[in-house]
Protein backbone atom coordinates (compact mmCIF):
# COMPACT_ATOMS: atom_id res chain seq x y z
CA UNK A 1 0.00 0.00 0.00
CA UNK A 2 1.34 3.71 -1.08
CA UNK A 3 1.47 5.98 1.88
CA UNK A 4 0.96 9.40 1.36
CA UNK A 5 4.60 10.38 2.21
CA UNK A 6 5.42 8.28 -0.97
CA UNK A 7 3.44 10.44 -3.05
CA UNK A 8 4.65 13.50 -1.83
CA UNK A 9 8.27 12.28 -2.10
CA UNK A 10 7.24 11.53 -6.00
CA UNK A 11 5.78 14.54 -6.40
CA UNK A 12 8.31 16.71 -4.98
CA UNK A 13 10.72 15.06 -7.26
CA UNK A 14 9.41 17.28 -9.73
CA UNK A 15 11.67 20.25 -8.45
CA UNK A 16 15.42 19.98 -9.10
CA UNK A 17 15.70 21.04 -5.50
CA UNK A 18 13.88 17.96 -4.24
CA UNK A 19 15.83 15.95 -6.54
CA UNK A 20 19.28 17.53 -5.61
CA UNK A 21 18.27 16.67 -1.69
CA UNK A 22 17.14 12.80 -1.85
CA UNK A 23 19.62 11.99 -4.50
CA UNK A 24 16.93 10.43 -6.27
CA UNK A 25 15.12 10.75 -9.69
CA UNK A 26 11.63 9.75 -11.09
CA UNK A 27 11.53 7.93 -14.99
CA UNK A 28 8.23 7.08 -16.71
CA UNK A 29 7.20 4.37 -19.44
CA UNK A 30 8.01 0.79 -20.03
CA UNK A 31 10.74 1.27 -22.74
CA UNK A 32 12.87 4.05 -20.55
CA UNK A 33 12.49 2.17 -16.99
CA UNK A 34 13.64 -0.92 -18.48
CA UNK A 35 16.73 0.48 -20.31
CA UNK A 36 17.85 2.00 -16.92
CA UNK A 37 17.14 -1.02 -14.75
CA UNK A 38 19.37 -2.78 -17.65
CA UNK A 39 22.05 -0.11 -17.47
CA UNK A 40 22.49 -1.22 -14.24
CA UNK A 41 20.84 1.60 -12.23
CA UNK A 42 19.52 1.11 -8.89
CA UNK A 43 15.85 1.23 -8.53
CA UNK A 44 14.43 3.14 -5.28
CA UNK A 45 11.02 2.29 -5.97
CA UNK A 46 8.78 1.45 -8.91
CA UNK A 47 5.05 1.87 -9.29
CA UNK A 48 2.31 0.06 -12.12
CA UNK A 49 -1.15 0.43 -12.52
CA UNK A 50 -1.95 -2.46 -13.93
CA UNK A 51 -1.14 -5.92 -12.84
CA UNK A 52 -0.30 -7.36 -16.48
CA UNK A 53 2.94 -5.06 -15.66
CA UNK A 54 3.97 -6.92 -11.95
CA UNK A 55 5.00 -9.75 -14.28
CA UNK A 56 8.01 -7.48 -16.02
CA UNK A 57 8.24 -5.44 -13.02
CA UNK A 58 8.93 -7.99 -10.18
CA UNK A 59 9.44 -5.42 -7.10
CA UNK A 60 6.96 -2.79 -8.53
CA UNK A 61 4.18 -1.96 -6.37
CA UNK A 62 0.61 -1.72 -7.82
CA UNK A 63 -1.18 1.49 -7.32
CA UNK A 64 -4.38 2.64 -8.78
CA UNK A 65 -4.02 4.59 -12.11
CA UNK A 66 -5.37 7.75 -9.95
CA UNK A 67 -2.24 7.97 -8.01
CA UNK A 68 -0.41 6.67 -10.75
CA UNK A 69 -1.61 10.22 -12.50
CA UNK A 70 -0.39 11.84 -9.36
CA UNK A 71 2.85 11.47 -9.54
CA UNK A 72 3.31 11.43 -12.75
CA UNK A 73 4.91 14.40 -14.97
CA UNK A 74 2.73 13.33 -17.96
CA UNK A 75 -0.97 14.62 -19.16
CA UNK A 76 -1.15 10.82 -19.74
CA UNK A 77 0.97 8.75 -17.59
CA UNK A 78 1.79 5.23 -19.22
CA UNK A 79 1.57 2.60 -15.97
CA UNK A 80 4.98 2.55 -15.04
CA UNK A 81 6.80 5.36 -12.57
CA UNK A 82 10.17 4.40 -11.30
CA UNK A 83 12.23 6.57 -8.93
CA UNK A 84 16.07 6.14 -9.45
CA UNK A 85 18.88 6.60 -7.51
CA UNK A 86 21.29 9.29 -8.87
CA UNK A 87 24.67 7.67 -9.86
CA UNK A 88 27.81 8.89 -8.36
CA UNK A 89 29.90 10.30 -11.02
CA UNK A 90 33.46 9.19 -10.87
CA UNK A 91 35.99 12.13 -9.90
CA UNK A 92 39.42 12.20 -11.24
CA UNK A 93 41.36 12.69 -14.79
CA UNK A 94 40.02 11.08 -17.82
CA UNK A 95 42.54 9.74 -20.57
CA UNK A 96 40.54 11.11 -23.27
CA UNK A 97 38.48 14.06 -24.30
CA UNK A 98 35.60 15.81 -21.96
CA UNK A 99 32.93 17.86 -23.34
CA UNK A 100 31.57 20.87 -21.53
CA UNK A 101 28.62 22.91 -21.51
CA UNK A 102 28.35 26.35 -20.36
CA UNK A 103 24.90 27.08 -19.45
CA UNK A 104 22.87 25.27 -22.37
CA UNK A 105 19.34 25.75 -21.30
CA UNK A 106 16.67 23.28 -23.61
CA UNK A 107 16.12 19.91 -22.24
CA UNK A 108 15.89 18.62 -25.41
CA UNK A 109 19.34 19.18 -26.68
CA UNK A 110 21.17 18.69 -23.44
CA UNK A 111 19.40 14.82 -23.70
CA UNK A 112 20.41 14.75 -27.29
CA UNK A 113 23.95 15.97 -26.44
CA UNK A 114 24.04 13.06 -23.76
CA UNK A 115 22.96 10.46 -26.04
CA UNK A 116 25.74 11.64 -28.80
CA UNK A 117 28.50 11.13 -25.49
CA UNK A 118 27.43 7.88 -25.11
CA UNK A 119 27.60 6.74 -29.60
CA UNK A 120 31.32 8.79 -29.70
CA UNK A 121 32.42 7.22 -25.83
CA UNK A 122 32.86 10.55 -24.36
CA UNK A 123 32.86 9.18 -20.94
CA UNK A 124 32.78 12.61 -19.25
CA UNK A 125 30.58 15.81 -19.76
CA UNK A 126 31.35 18.82 -17.21
CA UNK A 127 28.16 21.33 -17.44
CA UNK A 128 28.27 24.52 -15.68
CA UNK A 129 25.53 24.85 -13.16
CA UNK A 130 23.40 26.75 -14.68
CA UNK A 131 23.21 24.42 -17.74
CA UNK A 132 19.55 22.35 -17.03
CA UNK A 133 19.57 19.66 -14.67
CA UNK A 134 20.16 16.19 -16.53
CA UNK A 135 17.29 15.06 -14.55
CA UNK A 136 14.47 16.80 -15.84
CA UNK A 137 12.03 14.75 -16.90
CA UNK A 138 12.49 16.12 -20.69
CA UNK A 139 15.78 15.68 -20.47
CA UNK A 140 15.37 11.89 -19.61
CA UNK A 141 13.15 11.00 -22.67
CA UNK A 142 15.49 12.55 -24.87
CA UNK A 143 18.81 10.44 -23.53
CA UNK A 144 16.92 7.38 -23.62
CA UNK A 145 19.38 4.62 -21.47
CA UNK A 146 22.43 7.06 -22.38
CA UNK A 147 21.86 8.98 -18.93
CA UNK A 148 23.10 5.52 -17.18
CA UNK A 149 26.55 5.25 -19.40
CA UNK A 150 27.72 9.03 -19.19
CA UNK A 151 29.29 10.27 -16.58
CA UNK A 152 27.81 13.86 -15.75
CA UNK A 153 28.86 16.79 -13.27
CA UNK A 154 27.84 19.84 -12.43
CA UNK A 155 30.73 22.14 -11.23
CA UNK A 156 32.26 25.88 -11.95
CA UNK A 157 33.27 25.54 -15.04
CA UNK A 158 36.48 28.74 -14.80
CA UNK A 159 37.72 26.35 -11.67
CA UNK A 160 37.30 23.27 -13.34
CA UNK A 161 38.73 25.11 -16.45
CA UNK A 162 41.82 26.71 -14.59
CA UNK A 163 43.06 23.13 -13.40
CA UNK A 164 43.10 21.50 -16.42
CA UNK A 165 46.47 21.18 -18.32
CA UNK A 166 45.45 19.86 -21.82
CA UNK A 167 43.97 22.02 -24.36
CA UNK A 168 40.64 23.80 -24.43
CA UNK A 169 38.35 24.21 -27.78
CA UNK A 170 35.48 26.15 -27.79
CA UNK A 171 32.86 26.28 -30.54
CA UNK A 172 32.63 29.58 -32.07
CA UNK A 173 31.30 31.48 -35.13
CA UNK A 174 34.54 32.79 -35.93
CA UNK A 175 37.34 30.18 -35.26
CA UNK A 176 39.21 28.30 -37.01
CA UNK A 177 37.92 25.94 -39.18
CA UNK A 178 37.66 22.30 -37.62
CA UNK A 179 39.00 20.19 -40.93
CA UNK A 180 42.27 21.84 -40.54
CA UNK A 181 42.83 21.97 -37.18
CA UNK A 182 44.75 18.96 -35.66
CA UNK A 183 43.13 17.65 -33.17
CA UNK A 184 44.74 16.43 -30.43
CA UNK A 185 44.31 12.63 -28.48
CA UNK A 186 43.09 14.04 -25.70
CA UNK A 187 41.43 17.56 -24.81
CA UNK A 188 38.20 19.41 -23.66
CA UNK A 189 35.51 20.80 -25.85
CA UNK A 190 33.26 23.65 -24.42
CA UNK A 191 30.08 24.41 -26.27
CA UNK A 192 28.31 27.38 -25.49
CA UNK A 193 24.33 28.30 -24.38
CA UNK A 194 22.05 28.59 -27.54
CA UNK A 195 21.66 32.01 -27.72
CA UNK A 196 24.85 33.72 -26.83
CA UNK A 197 27.46 31.05 -27.23
CA UNK A 198 30.45 30.59 -24.94
CA UNK A 199 30.41 33.45 -22.16
CA UNK A 200 33.34 35.48 -21.98
CA UNK A 201 34.24 34.06 -18.35
CA UNK A 202 34.19 30.93 -19.66
CA UNK A 203 36.03 32.39 -22.92
CA UNK A 204 39.39 33.08 -21.14
CA UNK A 205 40.31 29.48 -20.66
CA UNK A 206 39.70 28.42 -24.46
CA UNK A 207 43.01 27.89 -26.14
CA UNK A 208 41.69 26.99 -29.76
CA UNK A 209 38.52 28.54 -30.63
CA UNK A 210 37.13 26.13 -33.69
CA UNK A 211 34.02 26.68 -36.51
CA UNK A 212 31.99 24.47 -38.43
CA UNK A 213 32.55 26.06 -41.91
CA UNK A 214 29.57 27.46 -43.62
CA UNK A 215 29.04 26.56 -46.95
CA UNK A 216 25.30 27.84 -48.14
CA UNK A 217 24.79 31.47 -48.58
CA UNK A 218 26.46 33.44 -45.26
CA UNK A 219 23.20 34.18 -44.22
CA UNK A 220 22.31 31.08 -42.99
CA UNK A 221 21.77 30.97 -38.93
CA UNK A 222 23.77 29.17 -36.41
CA UNK A 223 23.36 25.29 -36.18
CA UNK A 224 21.89 24.14 -33.38
CA UNK A 225 24.55 23.90 -30.48
CA UNK A 226 23.34 20.03 -30.36
CA UNK A 227 23.46 19.71 -34.39
CA UNK A 228 26.78 21.55 -33.67
CA UNK A 229 28.23 18.89 -30.66
CA UNK A 230 27.39 16.01 -32.90
CA UNK A 231 29.30 17.31 -36.24
CA UNK A 232 31.94 18.55 -33.60
CA UNK A 233 32.36 14.97 -31.76
CA UNK A 234 31.88 13.38 -35.14
CA UNK A 235 35.46 15.41 -35.96
CA UNK A 236 37.30 14.46 -32.34
CA UNK A 237 36.71 10.55 -33.31
CA UNK A 238 37.64 10.66 -37.14
CA UNK A 239 40.70 11.55 -36.78
CA UNK B 1 -11.39 45.64 -42.49
CA UNK B 2 -10.72 41.92 -42.29
CA UNK B 3 -13.80 40.00 -43.30
CA UNK B 4 -14.89 36.41 -42.16
CA UNK B 5 -13.93 34.89 -45.13
CA UNK B 6 -10.29 36.06 -44.84
CA UNK B 7 -10.31 34.76 -41.04
CA UNK B 8 -11.80 31.33 -42.32
CA UNK B 9 -8.72 30.89 -44.89
CA UNK B 10 -6.15 31.57 -42.53
CA UNK B 11 -7.75 29.27 -40.19
CA UNK B 12 -8.06 26.63 -42.88
CA UNK B 13 -4.54 26.69 -43.83
CA UNK B 14 -3.74 25.03 -40.46
CA UNK B 15 -4.71 21.61 -42.49
CA UNK B 16 -1.99 20.75 -45.02
CA UNK B 17 -4.84 20.13 -47.65
CA UNK B 18 -5.53 23.33 -47.68
CA UNK B 19 -2.20 24.71 -47.37
CA UNK B 20 -1.79 22.60 -50.98
CA UNK B 21 -4.87 23.70 -52.43
CA UNK B 22 -4.07 27.64 -51.84
CA UNK B 23 -0.38 27.11 -51.73
CA UNK B 24 -0.64 29.24 -49.35
CA UNK B 25 0.73 28.88 -45.90
CA UNK B 26 0.98 30.87 -42.42
CA UNK B 27 4.23 32.36 -39.99
CA UNK B 28 4.01 33.48 -36.50
CA UNK B 29 6.18 36.01 -34.69
CA UNK B 30 8.29 38.91 -35.53
CA UNK B 31 11.82 37.74 -36.03
CA UNK B 32 10.56 34.55 -38.57
CA UNK B 33 7.91 37.08 -40.78
CA UNK B 34 11.21 39.41 -41.01
CA UNK B 35 13.46 36.60 -42.08
CA UNK B 36 10.94 35.39 -44.46
CA UNK B 37 10.54 38.92 -45.84
CA UNK B 38 14.26 39.28 -45.81
CA UNK B 39 14.74 35.79 -47.62
CA UNK B 40 12.73 37.79 -50.35
CA UNK B 41 9.09 35.52 -50.26
CA UNK B 42 6.00 36.80 -50.94
CA UNK B 43 3.74 37.87 -47.94
CA UNK B 44 0.28 37.44 -49.49
CA UNK B 45 -1.17 39.18 -46.54
CA UNK B 46 -0.25 40.11 -42.92
CA UNK B 47 -1.85 41.21 -40.02
CA UNK B 48 -1.11 42.58 -36.58
CA UNK B 49 -2.77 43.34 -33.84
CA UNK B 50 -0.48 46.21 -32.40
CA UNK B 51 -0.27 49.77 -34.31
CA UNK B 52 3.37 49.93 -33.20
CA UNK B 53 4.21 47.28 -35.21
CA UNK B 54 2.06 49.04 -38.37
CA UNK B 55 5.41 51.10 -39.11
CA UNK B 56 7.65 47.92 -39.01
CA UNK B 57 5.19 46.19 -41.66
CA UNK B 58 3.49 48.92 -43.62
CA UNK B 59 1.46 46.06 -45.83
CA UNK B 60 -0.08 44.99 -42.96
CA UNK B 61 -3.52 45.20 -41.37
CA UNK B 62 -4.50 45.90 -38.20
CA UNK B 63 -7.34 43.46 -36.67
CA UNK B 64 -7.86 43.07 -32.73
CA UNK B 65 -6.17 41.14 -30.46
CA UNK B 66 -8.97 38.70 -30.16
CA UNK B 67 -9.34 37.92 -34.27
CA UNK B 68 -5.58 37.51 -34.02
CA UNK B 69 -5.81 34.87 -31.57
CA UNK B 70 -8.69 33.06 -33.85
CA UNK B 71 -6.50 32.91 -36.35
CA UNK B 72 -3.36 31.78 -34.82
CA UNK B 73 -2.20 28.55 -33.94
CA UNK B 74 -0.39 29.47 -30.94
CA UNK B 75 -1.65 29.62 -27.23
CA UNK B 76 0.03 33.39 -26.81
CA UNK B 77 -0.20 34.94 -30.61
CA UNK B 78 2.55 36.79 -30.89
CA UNK B 79 1.02 39.82 -32.65
CA UNK B 80 1.99 39.21 -36.17
CA UNK B 81 0.81 36.92 -38.25
CA UNK B 82 1.69 36.68 -42.03
CA UNK B 83 0.58 34.30 -44.74
CA UNK B 84 3.13 33.73 -47.09
CA UNK B 85 2.81 32.18 -51.06
CA UNK B 86 4.66 28.69 -51.11
CA UNK B 87 7.45 29.10 -53.22
CA UNK B 88 7.76 27.07 -56.75
CA UNK B 89 10.63 24.33 -56.21
CA UNK B 90 12.98 24.43 -59.23
CA UNK B 91 12.76 21.44 -61.03
CA UNK B 92 15.87 19.65 -63.08
CA UNK B 93 19.49 18.46 -61.91
CA UNK B 94 21.50 19.63 -59.58
CA UNK B 95 25.49 19.72 -60.04
CA UNK B 96 25.85 18.77 -56.33
CA UNK B 97 24.51 16.42 -54.09
CA UNK B 98 20.41 16.08 -52.98
CA UNK B 99 19.35 15.08 -49.76
CA UNK B 100 16.25 12.32 -49.68
CA UNK B 101 14.48 12.20 -46.99
CA UNK B 102 12.35 8.93 -46.60
CA UNK B 103 8.75 9.09 -44.24
CA UNK B 104 10.94 11.60 -41.68
CA UNK B 105 7.49 12.26 -39.08
CA UNK B 106 8.74 14.68 -36.07
CA UNK B 107 8.77 18.68 -37.03
CA UNK B 108 11.15 19.16 -35.19
CA UNK B 109 13.31 16.94 -37.40
CA UNK B 110 12.80 17.83 -40.27
CA UNK B 111 12.98 21.70 -39.58
CA UNK B 112 16.65 21.24 -38.37
CA UNK B 113 17.49 19.35 -41.37
CA UNK B 114 16.11 22.06 -43.50
CA UNK B 115 18.59 24.63 -41.51
CA UNK B 116 21.72 21.63 -41.94
CA UNK B 117 20.87 22.09 -45.59
CA UNK B 118 21.06 25.63 -45.86
CA UNK B 119 24.32 25.65 -43.95
CA UNK B 120 25.82 23.21 -45.98
CA UNK B 121 24.81 25.16 -48.87
CA UNK B 122 22.36 21.42 -50.20
CA UNK B 123 20.04 23.42 -52.70
CA UNK B 124 17.62 20.41 -53.10
CA UNK B 125 15.64 18.72 -50.39
CA UNK B 126 13.48 15.46 -51.61
CA UNK B 127 10.67 14.09 -49.09
CA UNK B 128 8.83 11.19 -49.47
CA UNK B 129 4.91 12.44 -49.69
CA UNK B 130 4.63 10.52 -46.20
CA UNK B 131 7.88 12.74 -44.88
CA UNK B 132 6.46 16.02 -42.63
CA UNK B 133 4.65 18.61 -44.43
CA UNK B 134 7.68 21.58 -43.94
CA UNK B 135 4.79 24.20 -44.08
CA UNK B 136 3.55 22.81 -41.27
CA UNK B 137 4.18 25.35 -38.38
CA UNK B 138 6.67 23.35 -35.65
CA UNK B 139 8.61 22.98 -38.77
CA UNK B 140 8.76 26.41 -39.75
CA UNK B 141 9.57 27.58 -36.14
CA UNK B 142 12.82 24.91 -36.04
CA UNK B 143 13.69 26.46 -39.30
CA UNK B 144 14.08 29.85 -39.11
CA UNK B 145 14.77 31.22 -42.12
CA UNK B 146 16.06 28.40 -43.70
CA UNK B 147 12.89 27.40 -45.62
CA UNK B 148 13.15 30.10 -48.03
CA UNK B 149 16.60 28.77 -49.36
CA UNK B 150 16.31 25.48 -49.83
CA UNK B 151 14.49 23.92 -52.32
CA UNK B 152 12.14 21.08 -51.24
CA UNK B 153 9.95 19.01 -52.64
CA UNK B 154 7.57 16.02 -52.01
CA UNK B 155 7.36 13.07 -54.45
CA UNK B 156 7.50 9.73 -54.74
CA UNK B 157 11.10 8.05 -54.43
CA UNK B 158 10.98 5.08 -55.79
CA UNK B 159 10.07 6.94 -59.54
CA UNK B 160 12.62 9.74 -58.42
CA UNK B 161 15.68 7.63 -57.84
CA UNK B 162 14.75 5.04 -60.66
CA UNK B 163 15.73 8.08 -62.80
CA UNK B 164 18.94 9.58 -61.03
CA UNK B 165 22.33 8.25 -62.64
CA UNK B 166 24.33 9.51 -59.35
CA UNK B 167 25.74 7.24 -56.65
CA UNK B 168 22.70 6.87 -54.00
CA UNK B 169 24.01 6.77 -50.32
CA UNK B 170 21.84 5.45 -47.30
CA UNK B 171 21.91 6.15 -43.67
CA UNK B 172 22.07 2.65 -42.36
CA UNK B 173 23.18 1.13 -38.75
CA UNK B 174 24.89 -2.21 -40.36
CA UNK B 175 26.66 0.19 -43.47
CA UNK B 176 30.47 0.28 -44.33
CA UNK B 177 32.07 3.29 -42.18
CA UNK B 178 31.57 6.75 -43.84
CA UNK B 179 35.16 7.59 -42.84
CA UNK B 180 36.73 5.16 -45.38
CA UNK B 181 34.06 5.99 -48.21
CA UNK B 182 35.31 7.65 -50.69
CA UNK B 183 32.61 10.43 -50.99
CA UNK B 184 32.02 11.80 -54.66
CA UNK B 185 31.67 15.69 -55.88
CA UNK B 186 27.76 14.38 -56.60
CA UNK B 187 25.44 12.19 -55.10
CA UNK B 188 22.29 11.53 -53.21
CA UNK B 189 21.95 10.91 -49.62
CA UNK B 190 18.88 9.51 -48.26
CA UNK B 191 18.40 9.47 -44.40
CA UNK B 192 15.16 6.85 -43.53
CA UNK B 193 12.43 7.22 -40.53
CA UNK B 194 12.85 7.62 -36.77
CA UNK B 195 11.77 4.25 -35.75
CA UNK B 196 12.47 1.94 -38.90
CA UNK B 197 15.17 3.80 -41.07
CA UNK B 198 15.31 3.20 -44.73
CA UNK B 199 12.30 1.28 -45.95
CA UNK B 200 12.58 -1.86 -47.96
CA UNK B 201 10.99 0.16 -51.32
CA UNK B 202 13.38 2.95 -51.16
CA UNK B 203 16.24 0.42 -49.94
CA UNK B 204 16.16 -1.30 -53.28
CA UNK B 205 17.83 2.08 -55.18
CA UNK B 206 21.21 2.02 -52.48
CA UNK B 207 23.77 2.09 -54.14
CA UNK B 208 26.18 2.35 -50.85
CA UNK B 209 25.12 1.67 -47.41
CA UNK B 210 26.96 4.22 -45.18
CA UNK B 211 27.01 4.41 -41.28
CA UNK B 212 28.61 6.79 -38.78
CA UNK B 213 30.73 4.45 -36.63
CA UNK B 214 29.90 3.96 -33.04
CA UNK B 215 32.89 4.48 -30.42
CA UNK B 216 30.75 4.27 -26.94
CA UNK B 217 29.46 0.69 -25.80
CA UNK B 218 27.80 -0.80 -28.18
CA UNK B 219 24.42 -0.72 -26.51
CA UNK B 220 24.18 2.91 -27.13
CA UNK B 221 20.88 3.65 -29.04
CA UNK B 222 20.98 4.75 -32.75
CA UNK B 223 21.63 8.27 -33.34
CA UNK B 224 18.23 11.06 -33.99
CA UNK B 225 18.13 11.30 -37.66
CA UNK B 226 18.78 14.81 -37.55
CA UNK B 227 22.07 14.49 -36.25
CA UNK B 228 22.99 11.79 -38.29
CA UNK B 229 22.05 13.95 -41.21
CA UNK B 230 24.22 16.31 -39.79
CA UNK B 231 26.92 14.37 -39.31
CA UNK B 232 26.76 12.99 -42.88
CA UNK B 233 26.18 16.47 -44.59
CA UNK B 234 29.37 17.26 -42.77
CA UNK B 235 31.38 14.45 -44.29
CA UNK B 236 29.82 15.63 -47.44
CA UNK B 237 31.72 19.05 -47.54
CA UNK B 238 34.48 18.75 -45.28
CA UNK B 239 36.20 15.75 -48.48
Amino acid sequence: MVTKNQIKLVVSLKQKKYRSQHRLFVVEGEKLVNELLGAGLRPYQIFVSDTNLLEEFDQAELVAAKTLKQMSSLTHPSGVLAVFNMMAPEEGHTADWTLVLDAVRDPGNLGTIIRLCDWFGIERLVCSKDTVDCYNPKVLQATMGSIARVGIVYTDLESFLSETDVPVYGAYMDGEPVYGSNLPEKGILVMGNEANGVSSEVGKFITHKITIPQFGATTAESLNVATATAILLNEIRRR
